[in-house]
């Protein structure tokens, strides 16, 4: 006793490392309260968040808003010329994967996305908003907009499913040539609620513009990744 | 006189806004200093500072360290599928590309960096560290590591140039089949430097890996870009 221990914000991000490693703490769990780790490092809440923040810069941990650090699971390997059969890719890496739609619903579509559906500014496009989760962390919330004429009485459909199969099972209709774009950036505050981070967080903006097999644009998806939920990846 | 004038962040924000689209500043162009904002638009150095962060999360100024704020340029489009003939691509879209060389040397290869570049760990590889400008912005930081079996003499060329075309002017080499890798997160300390962004700043780290006409594999790059320089975009 008496002696004052002076830990560096490094040597406690190593111990925490160590007891990740060893198995202690899972992916997907929740780490102590900061108090309680301040306690047990004997340090100073100033050094633990400077630890803290450390290890979420390397990947190691995340925050969610107001339930505090949990212990980051592996990045989904994604491949946006491959469509997005969310949940065959999800569980082809061992994962859980589940879809929530959050709205669906007619709207009316402005100059640029009229551009992007090659439709008519004015013209009514249906919209798609859904969460979807890996292993139960909201990783994704997306917006897919799609042509109605290609698309009869979709909005009635199970659209928990993968729309990829509805397509193709209900209208005949596969998937062809894609594009997509990539936009790293802040998350805009419709997304980042869902996301559980704060609006302005790093994300991911993809941009995803389909075809079917005639090469017809038949919907666009606006996707916003929480940037550290995916690697993405692809050969040619 | 007398009257205070309670100015929001918001109202801030569309002010500079407008002069910014009015012509007032140009892309590129430094912003005045806080103070002397906060003085212009009668607040305080927190207002402003909220409205400045508001503007720099929606894409349309940045910051470096130490110097102030900037008018944001437009992002540079890249394919990552196309070979990263970095000045001919920034040259189509009417900008201005430097490359710096910052170091070129021999390295050893640990596991990872042998196993990527189909070689042994403990072998010696060449790795070249270049800054990238467009329109005298620091954008990228890349380190390129090239396996020394097929370009004898490289290290002493004129690093500054395009590697393709050194690649194939000198040895005959094309570039073949790519494969690459985007992994948003926190630009590491020895890259954001030079990028003139505060270490942990958000960016995007993109890997390549190139072969050859063989489908041999010639070389890997590891990019470190501002998360506000590119945007991503593929057709396939």
């Amino acid at each position: 006793m008496g002696k004052l221990l002076l830990t560096t914000a490094d040597a406690i991000g190593q111990a925490l490392v160590a007891r990740i490693a060893a198995g202690e703490f899972h992916q997907g769990d929740r780490l102590p309260a900061e108090r309680e780790l301040s306690e047990h490092y004997r340090t100073t809440r100033i050094t633990l968040r400077e630890a803290l923040g450390q290890l979420e810069q390397q990947g190691k941990i995340y925050r969610e808003l107001r339930r505090g650090w949990f212990v980051a699971p592996p990045r989904l390997i994604y491949n946006p010329l491959h469509r997005s059969h969310f949940h065959a890719m999800v569980e082809r890496q061992g994962r859980v994967a589940e879809t929530e739609v959050l709205d669906a619903r007619p709207v009316t579509l402005d100059h640029a996305l009229a551009q992007t559906l090659a439709m008519h500014p004015g013209e009514e496009a249906w919209r798609i908003s859904r969460l979807r989760r890996i292993d139960g962390r909201a990783v994704l919330y997306v917006e897919h907009y799609l042509n109605p004429i290609w698309f009869p009485g979709l909005l009635t459909a199970d659209l928990t499913r993968s729309l990829t199969e509805l397509y193709s099972q209900r209208y005949g209709i596969q998937y062809g040539g894609v594009r997509f774009t990539i936009l790293p950036g802040p998350l805009p505050a419709f997304a980042a609620p869902a996301l559980k981070v704060a609006a302005g967080s790093p994300g991911l903006f993809i941009t995803r513009i389909n075809r079917d097999q005639h090469n017809r644009i038949i919907d666009c998806d606006h996707e916003y990744w929480r940037y550290d939920a995916l690697c993405v990846d692809v050969e040619a």
